[in-house]
């Protein structure tokens, strides 16, 4: 058995290894070799036993097809991948709804080994071939800018609305990107100057808390995953309007069930997106993920790339086998 | 100045009183003599301190108009009226949201007295003439037959749909006949055997807490106002699904949101809705209130009323004054 390096997550610790097994594949999956992977928040969550997860972490990435029996052309092709790996045949797969298949992996998240690693491998079905010309420190955005794209699958952003962002994250400035888009009155509540001056770089609004009147919004989207986001969301929101849940939250959350219903407030939870479009959107140039690259690190030192994730403001850090 | 009997809320205690003020009308008003007022949920929450209320409650009536000065083709008409008034200018009210007009009274419940009395008052532009034929009996419920429609203005119940609704009270009731109406997979959790009977005699299919699959619900509403409703609501929904809360909350909930952004979960508060779809679906004999209709009593003794009301599996009293 061929052996390779990799992180590998076991009771909420990381450790670098240089003998993990080495991905087999079935005849419909392809074996990848990784050019790049990012950290994302979930992967710092899984850390903290947001999901009891034992194995390689990392499930946004770019990379090479080393062999994929059933589709020889995507031999040597640059791919990205969805990272939900569905079961094809369940009630919410015959009805369209994959990235909710009841008997899903997930790279890197639940049951499939991820992306900090020499290899990994998927489902052909995952894969979409990364346009020539398409730099790997761009594709490797795609996950991510799918997640962002996945709140206009979920509702129509109308031009004249009214639009609040809480939170500008790793995720949170690909969402400004997207909301931005559409012509809608955006403003975006950023923590860091760092953050901030992306933001204003793309001529994106940046606002203070109490700058944002109350009931003043048709959308909020919430990408901080807290309490007091949420807080925010509620006092911003129109009533009649909608606020988008775009990040995992840690424990319950509180809640006037008796304001939701007055009010008339939809709220919706959003996750994973579609990849086709957000490639579309990165090979075409409109959104430019290159400003939150942190940094790039070897896969060797995974752990000191982990430790910078985790600082606060710290935008994309990537890792590279 | 004349006065006439009415009930009198007052510190969550309720009173008959003979000696209540008669409304005085402004120009753009009409005097409406109440011929007949429904209790409902909120009713009996004021008593309990959801608002705090001071005056004469209730809101569901049908009654006639004895005088409308700027539009005196309105006297002796048989009316019923929207119960929020709107101010016309606020931004609510500008972008045609008049329910949620920041400055609104509300018809018995927010500084505006209420159906419970000899006469009422409303603008002109919150009345709907009854058409000559329909029963006063069966008039009087297209306010909460309105809010039952609210849900089908906020979402697209389709004809395919798995619906599950979560209590069949007096509102719930009205919610099932217009769901049923799409030709939805509809199921009903009822709690009282009367609740069930009803529904069974519409070819309402009632089912067993049991016997619900989880995930299983494309739509589901909540109309129980309790986390234990909610609980049912949020394990049957479906990923991607639709759970509407169709009723007020004593207190706060606790939501997993987490699980609300994994399973993509819409949640939305509905509230009032429109009433001239109410008035004609009850004019051409598509929804059926008349079952519902547990006791009709003397404004006299509204007190008694109000008991008999608050029991447990107890439908729609009347107040007829």
């Amino acid at each position: 058995m061929t052996i390779m390096k990799g992180l590998w997550l076991e009771d909420g610790a990381l450790a670098f290894k240089d003998d993990l097994p080495y991905p087999e594949i079935s005849g419909e999956e392809a074996l990848i070799r990784v050019n790049l992977a990012g950290i994302c928040a979930t992967d710092l969550e899984l850390l903290h036993g947001y999901y009891a997860y034992c194995g390689i972490p990392g499930h946004e990435f770019v990379g090479e097809v080393i062999s994929a029996p059933a589709n020889p052309a995507l031999q040597g092709k640059r791919v990205v991948g969805e990272i939900n790996i569905a079961c094809g045949v369940c009630d919410y797969c015959m009805s369209g709804r994959r990235t909710h298949c009841v008997n899903r992996t997930v790279l890197g998240i639940k049951n499939r080994p991820g992306a900090f690693a020499d290899y990994l491998s998927l489902p052909i079905s995952n894969l979409h071939v990364v346009p020539e010309g398409l730099k790997d420190e761009i594709a490797v955005f795609c996950e991510p800018l799918a997640a962002a794209l996945q709140i206009q699958e979920q509702i129509h952003v109308q031009p004249g609305d009214r639009v609040l962002l809480v939170g500008a994250g790793r995720l949170g400035i690909l969402i400004a990107q997207t909301l931005a888009l559409t012509g809608c009155d955006l403003i975006v509540l950023a923590r860091y100057p760092q953050q901030q001056a992306i933001l204003k770089s793309f001529k994106i609004s940046v606002v203070d808390h109490n700058a944002i009147p109350d009931q003043s919004q048709d959308l909020v989207v919430e990408a901080t995953g807290t309490a007091e986001g949420f807080a925010i969301a509620n006092q911003a929101a129109r009533s009649g309007g909608t606020i988008v849940l775009k990040s995992t939250y840690k424990g319950n959350t509180t809640v006037n069930f008796s304001q939701l219903v007055v009010r008339e407030i939809r709220l919706i939870g959003s996750r994973c997106g579609p990849f086709a479009p957000a490639l579309r959107m990165l090979a075409n140039g409109l959104v430019n993920p290159l400003p939150l690259i942190d940094s790039t690190m070897a896969l060797e030192v995974g752990i000191s790339a982990f430790e910078r994730a985790a600082q606060s403001g710290v935008l994309k850090v990537m890792i590279k086998p």
